[in-house]
Parts: structure tokens; sequence; C-alpha cells
């Protein structure tokens, strides 16, 4: 078992990560929360039939009254209505401030039970069992919890770190491809922003059945380096932004697909290599860096451009909530391996990006 | 006008108390946000029509893009739905990170207000301006905000400390005579389980006019009896459950009436009185205690019992979300001016109880 411990002021927890945890999740979970009677397990209609039957199974010998709700797969779960849903759900079981809640499967999952958990009775803790490889590598780690609103995605929401963190890389296995290539766009992000090593890594084994020989590795790598940056920025003033290389272009994507066509991680690779071009254009990454950037990616079948339109850039630049006035915050490379923040003027942005339009 | 330096980890912020500071508060409101451009100013529609429009004269002179939300008056507000409400009216207005929130109004204001500050955007500068006794001594210091869920009141909300509370002693004089009396049994509160000195001035101005004519004193007092409690435990695990005397059998009361016909500070009241019954019971308080309180709430015009079956009472211990286990934590007092909290069983409560239905 390879433990990823994380300290955050206030609040110190685990990250484990081993084949078969999830048969094992009671006696962790006990190991954390001596006192709790009752976990609410809430997963989603794709994980439940998968796994929640040995989770609740493990919960349920190590002593916890654990229940199961289950809420529909997809995004348009972490909504305020779902939420409501959960509410609900924990005071029906009766569910008090020495209990706990459960996320059982990817982000969405992870997001709105998350937020749930920050604040149904002000706050209880919150243990995550990620399923998905994005979630594993992503959302597990930061204690970032939001639901969507009608004007856009994650607009409300906390941040709350869980009380412990169980990724079993076994739940990979059931991934289909689309969902295990939407992970490698962000694994391969790590490298990126900070680890030229991994990315080295990566580019030697530039397939599924290769990475996920030693997928530990890989998950370790990934979650340690946000656990550095996210220990030192836990709000999200300031270093923790290198983590958005390729989001915000990769936001206007997503809109561009009305939020339905491209995944979270296609279209976060698609941002990657148009932020290393438009890098090279204001002399902060070296030439060729987009092209290395796009073959990796593309052994993972990601996209490498996404149409897009200037609207929708300006619409993704004006609406994206970490930026501030008149400026953006565009996270560029200075190399692989080596993200910085660069502020620049919005309305120059959209003219280096329309200049490839 | 007098300042109550609040100090808590990662947050520190001034209660000012001045008369007629409301037409003042865009210059105290840029003092502390310099960098804001917008104010989302929520009120309800009691308050809003008298004190709206100078509030935000005064934030639109200090440069403020301030826009006004008005909710209904009344409890019901602070339901989930309203909630979303409010976070599209930010979104509209187009609120950013920089940006801030502020509650205009009495509790139910400050409690929705401040849960959707504390979750817009995963959490906003919020601003509290509170225009009633109660929420003047009680919901704006200590940063708890909620909503109410079908299963109870408060049940899901955030710890969530305002960048500033502006008081104005002046808007108590709209106040009708219920609503000045339900935050004098909050004011008288203090008295019981910190300040006998507090206690004995009440004693001697046994009307709203001998004590409004120095309330500024009062609130001061009040307010810095709180914040030296959430100072010393900001996450309510402890010390902090002193002020929740009267308020275990004042929820039984409040359910009892169907939360209407009774109001939170006349609910208190009959709590207080039985509370301190059930301490002289219990050998803790000393003889004669529940009517000394008895005849100063009266005074008032609160009422010092309420009718309430035996099943409302074991309802509301069971269901009070500071009741762990078996056991609830009761607040007595020793004495006037010093509280204690006693671990019973909910059972001997209950039988106790009993004896005198």
């Amino acid at each position: 078992m390879k433990t990823l411990p994380v300290h955050l002021p206030g609040r110190e927890y685990d990250i484990l990560i081993e084949r078969g945890i999830l048969a094992r999740a009671g006696e962790h979970c006990r190991a954390v929360l001596p006192k709790a009677r009752r976990l609410a397990v809430v997963s989603d209609s794709n994980v439940a039939p998968l796994y929640a039957d040995r989770t609740l199974e493990s919960l349920g010998a190590a002593g916890f009254d654990a229940r199961l709700l289950t809420v529909p797969a997809g995004e348009r779960a972490k909504s305020l209505a779902m939420l409501g849903t959960l509410y609900d759900f924990f005071m029906e079981m009766g569910l008090t401030r020495s209990d706990a809640v459960v996320a059982l499967g990817g982000g969405v999952v992870g997001d709105l039970t998350g937020f749930a958990a920050a604040t149904i009775l002000r706050g209880v803790d919150f243990v995550q069992i990620p399923t998905t490889l994005l979630a594993q590598v992503d959302s597990s780690v930061g204690g970032k919890v939001a639901i969507d609103l009608p004007a856009g995605k994650n607009l409300a929401g906390a941040f709350w770190q869980p009380r412990l963190v169980l990724m079993d890389p076994a739940v990979l296995g059931t991934l289909d491809e689309s969902t295990f290539s939407d992970g490698m766009a962000e694994v391969i992000k790590y490298g990126c922003i900070r680890d030229a090593d991994l990315y080295a890594y990566l580019a030697q084994r530039p397939s599924r059945g290769e990475v996920t020989a030693d997928i530990e590795h890989v998950l370790y790598r990934c979650c340690a380096i946000k656990r550095d940056i996210v220990e030192r920025d836990e709000r999200d003033t300031g270093e923790r932004m290198l983590l958005n290389f390729g989001h915000t272009l990769g936001h206007a994507y997503e809109r561009a697909g009305g939020y339905t066509r491209w995944t979270h991680g296609q279209a976060v690779a698609a941002g990657m290599v148009k932020a290393a071009e438009l890098g090279t254009k204001l002399g902060v990454t070296p030439e060729g860096t987009a092209a290395r950037i796009a073959v990796l990616l593309g052994c993972f079948g990601l996209p490498l451009a996404i149409d897009c339109t200037q609207e929708e850039y300006a619409s993704a630049i004006g609406l994206d909530k970490k930026g501030s006035g008149g400026d953006i915050s565009l996270i560029l490379l200075e190399e692989i391996g080596r993200a910085c923040a660069k502020k620049l003027p919005k309305a120059d942005v959209l003219r280096l990006l329309e200049g490839e339009a």
C-alpha cells in the first residue's frame, strides 16, 4: 500500500492507494472515524452497481450503519436540487455531527457529495473513494467541492478537505477508453507543469496497457504534486492556479461543445496544446513544445485541437472566475516540467487566439 | 463610535456600533474592501423599504456598483430554493471573487445571505448590517450561517466570518415591541451566562425606554461576550455551547408552536426559566434563580412558560444536532453570570421535565 500524507492547516489526512482497498474500506474508515455510527454513502448509477455492494459490506462489517443513495450518472447531478436530495437523505437516516459522508464515484459524485458534507449540519467528516482516473489524480486532492448553477459549472461550493481518501487502482479496469483517456489528460498535465521525470516516464509508456502496469506509481506522483501545491495554497490565491494549465482554453472548448460533445479531459488536452502554442508566441515556451505534448496526448486518443469561435473564447475568458478585472492569468510552460502564471490583458489574449482562428 | 475587534484564525474584523452608521456604510465598506467593484445587497420586504435606499446611496457614493435583492420577510426565506435565487442574482450581476455580499436585515437575512456568501464562487467577502436587536447581539457574531431544511431549522450551513459588521442602533427604533423583546431575551441570556454586572444593569432598567437610552453599551457588552467565547471556540465544539442556555428547551417550544406561534426569543425566554428550574432540581442552580430571571423577562413582555408535550420535548432533544449519542449537554447556571455544560442522559432529562408537565 502506498500512503500519501496531506498536511493542511487544521486538517491532516492520508491518501491510501492499494489494489482491492474497496473491500477493506470499513477498517480504514473506522481507524479515522472511531466514534461515527452512521455513514451516508453517495454513488451514481454507473458506479453503484459495480462497487457499492462490496463497499457497504466492508463498512457494515466495521460496525457502521452505512446506507446508499444512488444519483443519476452525469454532470447534471451536480445541481442545487440534487444537493437538496442529499440533505434530505442525510436527515432521514439521522446523520449527526459525529457521523460522516462517503463519496463513491467520479468527480461529479465527489464534488456534489463533498459540498453536501461541507454544509450539512455546518460540516461533517467526508471520505472520498474516487473511481475514475480523473477523480483519483485531480478532484480527490485539494478540497474543492461544488455544484453547478444555471450560469456555469462549479459556481457554488466550498473548500472542504476529506478525512480520508481511498484509491483502488483495480476499479480503473472497468473504465471505458474515453473515460480513461480523460484522466490521462490530467496525468500528462502534471508532467507538463511540475515533473519532467513523470513526463518522460509517460512518454516511454504511451498506451493504456503500459501506463496501468504500475498505475500506483502514476497515481502517487500526480497526487503528490497536487498535494505539494495545495499545501502551499489551499485557498487558490496563488501557486494553485498552475494546476489550471490548459483549463482556461479548455473551458472555451467545453462551452463550444455545449458541455456534452467534449469531456473535461478532452477539452483540457486541446487547451494544453493551444496554451503551449500561445506560450511560444509570447516567447515563454520553447518552439516545438506544443508538438511534443500533442504527440503524447494523441497516443491516448485525446483531441489536439478543437474548433471554437472567437465569441466562445471571449465568453470563457470573461466568465472565468479566476479572471479578475481586465486581465487574465494564463498558465504557460517555461519548459516541460515547469509552469508559470502570466497576467495578460484579456484583449491581448483574444487577439493572439484570433490570429490562429 | 464603539469598535469591537474580533480575532479569529485567518480572519480579523471589526464590529462598528454607531447611530446613523447606515448612511456611512460606503466609506466603511471601502476601507475593508479596497478592490471590490460590485456589492450584492440582500434585504427583506420589511427592512428594504426603510433602509435600503440610504444604504445603497452610501455604497454607490463610495464607488461600488451596489445592487439590491429583496427577499420575502420571514423564516420561510431561509430555504434551498431562495439560496438558488441569491446565487442567480449574484451571477446575473457578474459578481467575482474580489467582490462582496452585504446582508441588510435581521437574522433570517443574515443567515441566508451569509450562507450564500460562504458558498458562491467557493466563498466571497461578506458584510453584515444587522437591523434587529436579536441579529445585532446574536446572529451577527460567530459566523454561523445556514438555511432550513424540511427536517428542521439551520440544518445546512457553514461557518463564515464577516469582513465587517455595521450596527446602527438608530434602526432599532422602528422595531415593533415583540421584535424588540425577542432580542431582549438574548440580551438577558448574556447576563445570565457570563456577566452579572450586565444582568444587574438590565435589572435596574427593566423597560425598552430605559434600555435603549444607552443601547450602545448593551450591544457592545453582548457582542464582546459572544466574541470572547467564539474566539476560543469558533467551530462550536466546547465553550460555545454555553451560548445555548435556554435554547434546547426553547427549540421544543418553537416546535410546539409550529414555529409560528412563538418567536425565537419568546421560546428562549421560557427555555431559560425552565432550564433554571431544571438546574435547581439537579442541585446546580441556586433556589430562586428561575424566579429572578422570570421577573426580568416578564418586564419585557416575554413568556415565562410555554405548554409543551412530552413528545415535543423528546423530539427537540433527539433532533438537536448538538446532542450526540444517548446524552445531551444541557447548559445550566451555577449562578446568574456563570453557566456550565452538564452532560446528562436524554432519558433522565425527559423524566425531570415530565415531573413538571
